[in-house]
């Protein structure tokens, strides 16, 4: 069972704190609207049954006669943020996805967790890149500026950082590494760094120039933390969304459907992503375990206390 | 059924990241600790069933054989945290209240909205009020000077206001002007102001100088915009809530259950209270409805499209 004293959990909730301010400080002086998040949805991304994922399965509840489910993650909000108008945004967006307990040990799963969710329309892989680049390069020079006593107490020496971070296609990495190459490259970089081109989403953009290439990516933290955000340039071409979804068989899914709906009236061109703030928080501090990040832990398996 | 253009719905997202903006700012300046929600829980307040209180039931899911509940309050995480040792912290918090569909055109009511909860460790109810005035004098003053074209599409003469906003006591209020007083003084005022003593929650704190007074409050809006924020001082004394739970014979609720274990183990004074957001940019937007700042509105009784 892990332990945290309580002086530990003070501090990872002042950098907690630390790394909530500097992340609306930093969106906001770009541009960034902030909005809130949705919790109850008549639909969201179903992750249970995908490959890759270990959620046993979606919740809903029912209010006057409607079926809600929990939000596990905004993506089709996004994209209907994008087409009504809303240029880039970003939203602290709360998500439930119940973990299979067999993650209970992973260290980087929580069945509850909060993900910094934004979108950029008409924006490029390289502009997230970009972006994402500052913002983890200044939150490190943030937490080691506000933070020292905390650092102190976990015994954490967090330096600065330079960018921009290494891009790397994934193919080349698992020829070069095999499958295990992000827990491997994680552990051996100074930085953190991109993968591109994972084939996954039915939603992001194949690349029009390279054949069987992905316009979509990963931020890998260095230190063995492994996965910082997952995104992607998003696909609008309504044929290529289709044969990818028949080629997944996904039709039945309502998210797949409410999509298809969506990408058949017209999709708008954007790119984002989403990074999870608990995961930073564990980056920031090197946190054994990312529930030891939470004053009221969320880890697939263990007991809810409160 | 409300409409909303276009337009208009954009100019609500643009004033709501001003809020967000503004909020988070705000509260870290003054040294607030922001820390995230809670969604999931094995305790929350139960709304359903409390005198005032319209909500039809508590939701709840099942994951590996435990009952969760979807947050209504945090109140009671509030007081944990305080008696962990956190300061001072405020959380924006979504809350789900199944509210009867009966509240459809009070517009004031959603069935999810966002809280911006605080406490302050050892703060007195006059500490509260200077902040919440401050708090709301330097927001109006926020928007109207960076939403100007947004305020004008909604054809809102937002003025700044001066304070400190003027107290009353509830039973003063209720004699004068019956027990309509909200709405009509809302009406009528020129600012927003306190009302204090309003007999309620058993954790609310009693005056142990006036028999019979409560050191709690709300916040209410001018303009007819009614309730912005309620909160009180809270109780530490076991046997005054004790005897309160008894005497509303409350004691077989499973979160007044947690809190009496709490208030058992010994409660540390605070004073908080809790702000919610969609109201708050009505308020400033004069919006008709508050589900018209909601770009996916969650109207109790109006069907949810996503």
């Amino acid at each position: 069972m892990r332990t945290v004293s309580k002086p530990e959990r003070l501090a990872y909730e002042k950098v907690t704190s630390g790394v909530l301010q500097h992340t609306t400080s930093f969106f906001h002086k770009r541009g960034f609207n902030q909005r809130l998040p949705q919790i109850l949805s008549t639909i969201t991304d179903t992750l249970d049954g995908d490959p890759g994922s270990a959620v046993l399965k979606s919740e809903s509840i029912t209010y006057l006669e409607q079926r809600l489910m929990l939000m596990q993650s905004m993506i089709l909000h996004k994209q209907i943020l994008i087409k009504n108008g809303v240029e880039k945004f970003f939203i602290i967006s709360p998500n439930i996805r119940l973990e299979n307990p067999v993650r209970r040990t992973t260290g980087k799963h929580l069945f509850e967790f909060n993900q910094v969710d934004f979108e950029v329309r008409g924006a490029k892989m390289k502009d997230i890149f970009r972006v994402m680049d500052a913002f983890i390069i200044s939150m490190v020079n943030k937490i080691i500026e506000t933070c020292p006593k905390e650092l102190e107490l976990f015994g954490r020496v967090l330096k600065p950082i330079k960018g921009p971070f290494p891009v790397y296609d994934m193919d080349e990495l698992v020829k070069a590494h095999g499958p295990e190459w992000e827990q491997k490259l994680s552990e051996g970089a100074k930085t953190p760094f991109w993968v591109t081109s994972i084939p996954r989403e039915f939603y992001d953009k194949a690349d029009p120039a390279h054949e069987g290439k992905f316009l979509n990516y990963d931020l890998i933290y260095n230190g063995g933390f492994c996965e910082a955000l997952s995104g992607g340039e998003r696909e609008t071409d309504f044929g290529i969304i289709m044969s990818k979804v028949r080629a997944h068989n996904l039709q039945e899914k309502p998210y797949v459907q409410a999509f298809l709906k969506l990408a058949e009236e017209g999709l708008v061109p954007s790119a984002g992503g989403g990074f999870g703030v608990e995961r930073l928080v564990r980056y920031l501090t090197g946190a054994p375990h990312v529930g030891d990040v939470q004053m009221f832990p969320r880890v697939p398996g263990e007991p809810v206390i409160v």
